[in-house]
């Protein structure tokens, strides 16, 4: 395990400037102390406070999504964790991660200096600045819906889209439709590219046309997905599957204010099943991810890390939830 | 929970006869026995052996692989999960499966007569009778090489196939390797499926040419793998990854034998690296699959199954060992 002096050696500076490095000393350059806190890195240097029997501490650092509300997609994920973390004997604190603050510190310099063991990282988008950091990182890093390769190192959990929307796209086959459109999610997300190739595998195994015209992107949170829904409907989609819940709220709204009725008209399936789900009108056939045991998981990867068993990736069975949004197809649409 | 009444009520059959078909009485027909079998199955009844508290047994069933022999693929495996197990205080039976053995007892009825909770299943191939019933089965049970989609009872335990041909691919594409061969495994199994799949893959995305000719099929044993080598050779291959370490073997052999050098005319690598593969003349580049880990992923999976947590997918990262059998493409030999 390489020590302070050893630091000191390989950049040829005395003993107490790496330690004013690593300890935030205020009287040597940015520069310097970047080139310290990195040497300790790549030296796989541990500090005193992580070295200590007992030190047992973990993170979640939170990108884009709700989680301090009860019952929000962030909220359970992190419940989850946090139960299995804590029958496992180890602390747990919470992090919400701008952009300004990835480009402020580096992951692994961040984690050394505050002597985590390793960290869940939930909900980043592909062009977040740590993204790149966590393909060569040595610190064992739980990713959940972001996958990277051939890195030991990291693990990536999350629910299995493919069986997620081929479940969705047998429910909907199985009534009848065969004009299916798709209202992905952001186009800077890794498990909207991963949906997207889930749809079109399920579509072509089951003989069903892909219509390009039927399949477009918006933001997880809804906002701009109704104005895809009238271009769909007039080109003859006859369902609706939604990237999430969010997006599935908004296409039905707008159906219903175009004057489709749902599900008579028009089918909508959304992707997470949210507490909100059960409370539209009518309910929405949706895809569930059990939430709490994401986070579980989130948490038994990272042991499973700590422990050096290396996880590529650790995925739920997802399950579909069939309510009152999908119908039969009307027979005047089936082309 | 059903009692023996509940079946017996079902099956409009007095008790006495529910227990000589739960208990193996032999004064009933074969066939009575097997509907008294299924009614428990379905009505999810539980032996007061399994009820018992401190019953915790489980079982692994041994399909098509030697497991017997120290260092071996299965013996490793084994190993690893029973490891895993004992820590987690189960008992583990280890029980070889032949297809009459699946042709004379359903899955389900074996594990209720036996009093087993959860079964790890190796080395089963796709035409495997039970591979029906584990569509359908609602007993904890994980599947090492092998996939059931939409089971919230059965789990896929494996490494990360995509990432592992991945890296082979790249690692040849770095030496100037353009016509690379694959020599893969049976027909007759999932793994083969999306190793192929994974290999396309790998090859379009680093926009390599694939040619339908230098990609065959043999069995996982190797030993029929030797006819497909002159045709690879003849057709151009500079380089040939195969579906296993015994293929490999296999290769190497008759590449020799047919007057070409390894790695200096064509460069092989494999897929496993079993004890044997630093034995060969030259050490046989390869994708290491960590045995015992595997095992002991197959464990935790279950345990997660048994405690309701419904795992998908748990893959394991592969990692390339590079050794002696790959080399940089002769240059007359890059087309």
């Amino acid at each position: 395990m390489a020590t302070i002096r050893d630091i000191a050696d390989r950049l040829g500076v005395s003993i107490s400037t790496v330690s004013k490095g690593l300890n935030g000393g205020d009287d040597i350059s940015e520069e310097l102390r970047q080139r310290i806190l990195d040497t300790a890195v790549e030296m796989n240097y541990t500090t005193k406070r992580m070295r200590k029997a007992g030190n047992r501490k973990l993170c979640i650092f939170v990108g884009y999504t709700e989680y301090k509300t009860l019952g929000s997609f962030g909220y359970d994920i992190i419940l989850g964790f946090k139960q299995a973390a804590s029958l496992n004997h180890w602390e747990v604190d919470v992090i919400p991660v701008s952009p300004e603050f990835q480009r402020q510190e580096k992951y692994d310099t961040y984690m050394l200096k505050q002597g985590y063991s390793g960290a869940f990282i939930i909900c980043f988008a592909l062009p977040d600045i740590w993204m790149k950091q966590f393909q060569t990182t040595r610190i064992p890093t739980v990713l959940f819906d972001n996958y990277i390769s051939q890195n030991q190192s990291v693990s990536y959990v999350g629910a299995d889209s493919f069986e997620g929307i081929d479940a969705v796209i047998e429910h909907l086959s199985s009534l009848g439709h065969t004009r299916i459109g798709f209202i992905n999610g952001s186009l800077y997300s890794m498990i909207t590219e991963q949906r997207l190739r889930a749809f079109n595998t399920s579509m072509i195994s089951r003989q069903l046309p892909i219509d390009h015209n039927l399949i477009v992107n918006t933001s997880y949170t809804g906002e701009s997905a109704t104005e895809h829904v009238a271009p769909l409907l007039q080109s003859g989609a006859t369902a609706i599957i939604c990237g999430n819940d969010f997006i599935a709220y908004s296409v039905m709204s707008e159906c219903q204010r175009l004057g489709y009725r749902v599900p008579e008209d028009v089918s909508i399936v959304g992707f997470d099943d949210l507490p909100d789900s059960v409370k539209t009108n009518p309910p929405l056939t949706t895809v569930r991810q059990e939430r709490i045991d994401l986070g579980k998981c989130g948490f038994y990867a990272l042991h499973c890390l700590l422990y050096h068993l290396s996880c590529s990736k650790v995925l739920l069975h997802p399950s579909l939830v069939v309510r009152g949004s999908t119908a039969q197809v009307r027979n005047n649409q089936n082309q």
